[in-house]
C-alpha cells in the first residue's frame, strides 16, 4: 500500500502516536492522518478509518518535519577536515583556504546535494541556509523536493561569489526574482556578521527587510572574540551597535547567541529576537557553551540549527535537540526542565513561525502541507517507551527516521531514500572535491 | 562467504581501514585481519590475500569492540521514565519506589538482556556493571555471548538484593565463584559510592581487592551534594577520607569525578586513580560537566561509560565520546585537543588497561581475543573522508555499526543481530515490566 501512496493525491498515515504540535501540544493515540492534493485534509481516531491507501506506521510517532534552523548546506565537502585541530589552524590552515580556492556553484551545488540527503535522511524536512551561491543550494533542495529558506548572504569583502555589497545584493535579489515562483523555497536577508558587515550595508538591509517583508538571519555574539573586536573598534558590544542601527526587531534571527550579559538579554527580551541556538558547533568551536536557560526565559523564540557539517558533523536536529537539553540542566539551580512537547515544538512549530512559514507547517492541523516524518519506536533502542516523544528525544537517533514526507510527497521509506533522482553520484562527486582538497 | 563464517574457526576480514590502538596507534590500510580459534592470528596487507572465507567490509573501519566502562544493564526498565521531571522529583519519585518495588533476579535478568542486544548494536563488545543480583546480568552477558566484567555490590543498607554487608559480601562471591570458569565474565569489587557504604566496610574491601588482586569499580564526586554531606558528616571530601582510608590506587575505578578541586585532582594524580567519565549522564542527572581537561591530565588512564538506561539514555560508547570530546574544547583556553586515535583509545585500548583486560582484548593484535566491531562509513552521514576515524567519532552514530564478533563470534552482521537467540522476546518481557510501573 505503501508502495504506491506517494503517487496518489490521497493517502492516510496510520499512527500510534501523532505528536501535533498544535496549540494545545496535543499528543493523538492511535489516530489517521489524511493527506489530499499534498494537504492535511483530516485526521481521526483509527478505530473510525477503513478506507484502502492507509499506511500503517505499527509502533511509531508521527511528527512535523523537523526544521534545521541554521546550517551551510554546502559546506559537506569540509565534513571532517581537520577535526582535531585546533581552532585559529583549524580556520586557517583548512577551511578559508579551502573555501578560498575551491568556491563555486558548481561545488556548492554538488556538495549541497548531499547535505540534503543527509538532512532528509535525519528527518529534516525544512532548512534555513547562508551561504554564497544561494541559487546552487536552492537547486539542490529544489532537486530533491526539500524545503529551504535560502539567505541572501551580505558579507563586506570580495569572494568567489561576489565583489562588493551591491554585487551581492544584485546576485541575492537576482535569486530571489528567478525563484519567487518556487513553492518549497523562501528567502530571508542573511547578513554574515556584525564582524563582516559594514553599518552602512546593515542600515540598507533593514531597509530592504522592511519594504520586501523579509526577516533577517545573521550570526551574533557566537564567540568572544567577536565582543572584543567590536569593544575596540566601535566601543560597544555587538548587539548594542545592531540595535543603534535599528536592525534588530521580531524579524531577527540572530544565529549562536553563546555569549551574552544581562545587557545583551535586555536587549534580546525588548526587542523580541528570534534565537537560533546551534549547541553542537558551539562546542566544536570551542565557542563557548549557550546559555540556554537564558535564552528559553528572554528569546522570543527559541530554535536549533545544526550550523555547517565542516563545524557539527552532523546535519541531525534531533542530536542537537538531546544536547541543547542536557544543557538546560547544567546551570547549578534545581529548577523544572522543558517539558519533551516543548523540546519538539523548537524544532517543529516554533521554527515554522521564526521563519513566518507557522501558515503553511511546522505542526500537523488541518490544511497545512504535508511535511512530515514518522519516528519508528519499536526496536531496542526506545523501548520500553513510557513517553513516545521522550523515548525520541533522549533515546532516538536518526536511525529511528522511518518515512518522511515534504509537501506530501513520500522521499523516505522505510529507512531508505525514495523517489529521489540520481542520489547514487551524489557521494561520488563529493568524493572529487575533497580528493582535489586532500 | 559471510554467511558461513562465523561457524568457522578460520576466517579473514578485510578491511579499508584498521584502527589498532597498538602503542603506535596505527592506522593500517587495505589489511585483512586473520581469526584463528577466536584470535587474532595475522594482519597482513589486503593485496597478497586470497584465501577463501574473507569478508570484504568495503568502504569500512575495523576497531577494536567498544568497552562501556561503567552501566547499569538492568536499568533498562526505566529508560525514558520521566525524562522531563527535576532531578529530585526524578529520583523519588520515579527511580528509588520502583527499584524498591520490583527489583529482583528475573527483573534484573530481563532487562539486562535489552541492554546487552542494545550494547551488541551499537558496537560495545565489554561492558563494566555495577548493579544488584550480578548473577543475572552475567547470566544475560552470557547468553548474548557478550563481555562483561561485574561489579559485586556493597552498600551499607538493605535492598531487595541482600540485608548488609556481610550478605552482599556472601552473594557476591557466591557469584563469583560460580562464574570463574566463564571466560566472558570477569568481576571487580563495586562499592556504590562514599555516601553508601561505611569506612568499616571500605576497609575490609581494601583487604579482598589485595588479597583477590581484585580492581575496585565505585562511584565517586559524581555532585556537589556528595561533596557537601561528607563535609558535614566527616569533615573532610569523599576522595580524602577514601585516601585515608587506603582505598585508593592504581585497582581503583572513580566513576564521574565531576566535582574536582585542585587538591582532589593532586589525590587523583598521586595515587594513579583511573577515571571512568559519563558525560551525557552527568548533563542529563545536572550532576555538572565534567572537567574533562583536568581528567585527561591528572588521571591515571580516562575512559568512558553511557551510565544506565534512566540517566542517558543511550547505551552508545560512541555518543558519550563525542560529547567527551566536544566539552575538552570550552575549557576558555585555545589549545590542542585529543587526537582521534587518543579518543578511540579511550573506549578500546585504555578501557581494557584499566580494567586488567588489555593482554586478552583492547587493541588489534596478534594473540589478542577477536572482539571487533566493522563501522561503515560509506553512507552520506560519513562521507566524504578526510580522516576514517575522525569521520567515525564526530559524523557517526550507532547506524554506522556493520558487524560486530566478540570472542570470535558474529553477533551483528550487516547492520542486524545475528545468531542471538531469542531476541524478539526480550523488548516484549521488559515491556511488560514497564505496564506493570506506568
Amino acid at each position: 500500500m505503501l508502495e504506491d501512496s506517494s503517487n496518489h493525491t490521497y493517502f492516510g498515515i496510520k499512527a500510534r502516536w501523532i505528536y501535533t504540535a498544535n496549540k494545545h501540544q496535543e499528543l493523538l493515540q492511535n489516530h489517521t492522518v489524511f493527506i489530499k492534493n499534498r494537504l492535511i485534509e483530516k485526521i481521526i481516531p483509527s478505530d473510525s478509518s477503513s478506507q484502502s491507501d492507509i499506511i500503517d506506521l505499527g509502533e511509531s510517532i508521527l511528527t512535523p518535519g523537523l526544521i534545521n534552523m541554521h546550517t551551510h548546506s554546502a559546506m559537506t565537502f569540509l565534513k571532517g577536515i581537520a577535526d582535531d585541530q585546533k581552532l585559529s589552524d583549524w580556520l586557517e590552515q583548512s577551511i578559508w583556504p579551502n573555501e578560498a580556492k575551491y568556491l563555486s556553484h558548481d561545488l556548492v551545488y554538488e556538495a549541497s546535494q548531499l547535505a540534503c540527503l543527509e538532512m532528509i535522511s535525519s528527518g529534516v524536512t525544512t532548512f534555513n541556509d547562508m551561504y554564497f551561491y544561494p541559487e546552487a543550494t536552492a537547486k539542490a533542495a529544489i532537486k530533491f523536493g526539500l524545503r529551504a529558506n535560502i539567505g541572501l548572504i551580505f558579507i563586506d569583502f570580495k569572494t568567489n561569489y561576489a565583489n562588493d555589497f551591491s554585487d551581492y545584493f544584485d546576485k541575492g535579489f537576482a535569486f530571489r526574482d528567478h525563484f519567487r515562483d518556487e513553492s518549497l523555497i523562501s528567502t530571508s536577508l542573511a547578513p554574515h556578521a556584525p564582524y563582516t558587515v559594514s553599518d552602512e550595508s546593515f542600515k540598507k538591509i533593514r531597509t530592504y527587510a522592511d519594504q520586501l517583508g523579509l526577516n533577517i538571519h545573521c550570526h551574533l555574539h557566537e564567540t568572544q572574540w567577536e565582543i572584543d573586536e567590536s569593544l575596540k573598534k566601535f566601543g560597544i558590544r555587538p548587539i548594542d551597535r545592531l540595535h543603534k542601527l535599528g536592525i534588530l526587531g521580531p524579524d531577527f534571527m540572530g544565529v549562536h547567541c553563546v555569549h551574552l550579559n544581562e545587557s545583551d538579554l535586555r536587549l534580546i527580551e525588548s526587542n523580541q529576537i528570534n534565537i537560533i541556538s546551534c549547541p553542537s558547533s558551539n562546542l566544536k568551536l570551542a565557542s563557548g557553551i549557550p546559555p540556554v536557560n537564558s535564552m528559553i526565559k528572554r528569546g522570543k523564540l527559541v530554535t536549533l540549527g545544526t550550523d555547517g557539517s565542516a563545524s557539527n558533523n552532523k546535519l541531525s536536529v534531533l542530536d542537537d535537540l538531546k544536547l541543547f537539553s542536557l544543557l538546560q540542566r547544567n546551570d547549578g539551580k534545581e529548577h523544572e526542565f522543558l517539558k519533551s512537547q516543548d523540546l519538539m515544538d523548537m524544532v517543529t512549530i516554533n521554527a515554522a513561525e521564526s521563519l513566518d512559514l507557522d501558515d503553511e507547517i511546522g505542526s500537523i492541523e488541518l490544511g497545512k502541507k504535508a511535511d512530515l516524518v514518522a519516528f519508528d519506536l519499536s526496536n531496542i533502542f526506545t523501548q520500553p517507551v513510557y513517553d513516545p516523544l521522550s523515548s525520541l528525544i533522549y533515546s532516538g537517533s536518526r536511525d529511528n527516521v522511518q518515512h518522511v514526507w515534504v509537501d506530501g510527497e513520500l522521499k523516505f521509506k522505510n529507512k531508505q531514500l525514495v523517489n529521489i533522482a540520481d542520489a547514487e553520484s551524489v557521494i561520488e562527486k563529493v568524493k572529487l572535491w575533497k580528493n582535489k582538497i586532500q
